[in-house]
């Protein structure tokens, strides 16, 4: 078996996006707005460089999807006051209202992936995810190879 | 501890893709690109219609990374003598030459992830991990939404 975290980890990232592209569909959402309103939802006020950083996201990318969202009337945006330049990003009546709809569709996924395999084997493989996420999270993750390369 | 496959999946891709954005620059090549030159390392004479299936990407996608990939002298394409509207695509010497550099990019990652992590418990989560992939393997995953939507 051919195990490397990387080739698994695109495999079901991959097959994870034409799910939400289909189950979104009648949320009038994508999958590339899914990470953005997730994220939103959870820490009201986010600027939208906060979210590139926590969610390895380009600036762009983020800028496309607040667009749409906001287009979308999900979500709203408003001058920070402390800072002039940022914009904080808060989510409309609406955008809250398909919460639990989203909640719903990736719990679906989940479970269908994880449905007749043993509870402690799906236990462990979180713990094992989350460890690594942890890893990561505050990682400028170009550092790691280059770090590798420096030590050679 | 919020336990969604989709979520810690999609943390991890969009961490690997910057690590291989990276890692792979000294190489010439990009993270998008990577999937498709490995699979034709793997898999000699593959048409692009068999790669969008099997790795769930779009085929104007493929056509993109493939365009780039001979542009770069490491794939080419020759038509398929059985079906002449299809491309049968294989690696250039060129591009078997970075095989080795690949492989050894994708492992330092998987090492870099699961070091201090217990062997058994890694173990446990590729076994979790590939029976997912195998799951969905051969799957339009679509379908997964739409059934469940006409079981309700």
């Amino acid at each position: 078996m051919d195990n490397s975290v990387g080739r698994l980890v695109s495999i079901l990232y991959r097959k994870n996006q034409v799910y939400l592209n289909e189950a979104l569909k009648e949320l009038g959402l994508t999958a590339s707005e899914l990470p953005i309103i997730i994220y939103v939802l959870k820490h009201e006020g986010v600027s939208q460089e906060e979210m590139a950083q926590f969610l390895s996201i380009d600036k762009a990318a983020i800028a496309r999807a607040v667009d749409t969202l906001l287009e979308k009337g999900l979500v709203q945006k408003e001058k920070d006051e402390l800072d002039r330049r940022a914009n904080k990003i808060t989510v409309t009546e609406v955008g809250k209202k398909i919460e639990f709809a989203l909640n719903q569709r990736l719990l679906y996924w989940t479970q269908y992936l994880t449905k007749d395999i043993e509870e402690k084997d799906v236990d462990t493989m979180y713990r094992v995810l989350n460890i690594m996420v942890d890893k990561l999270e505050h990682k400028d993750c170009r550092e790691i190879w280059r770090n590798h390369t420096c030590q050679e």
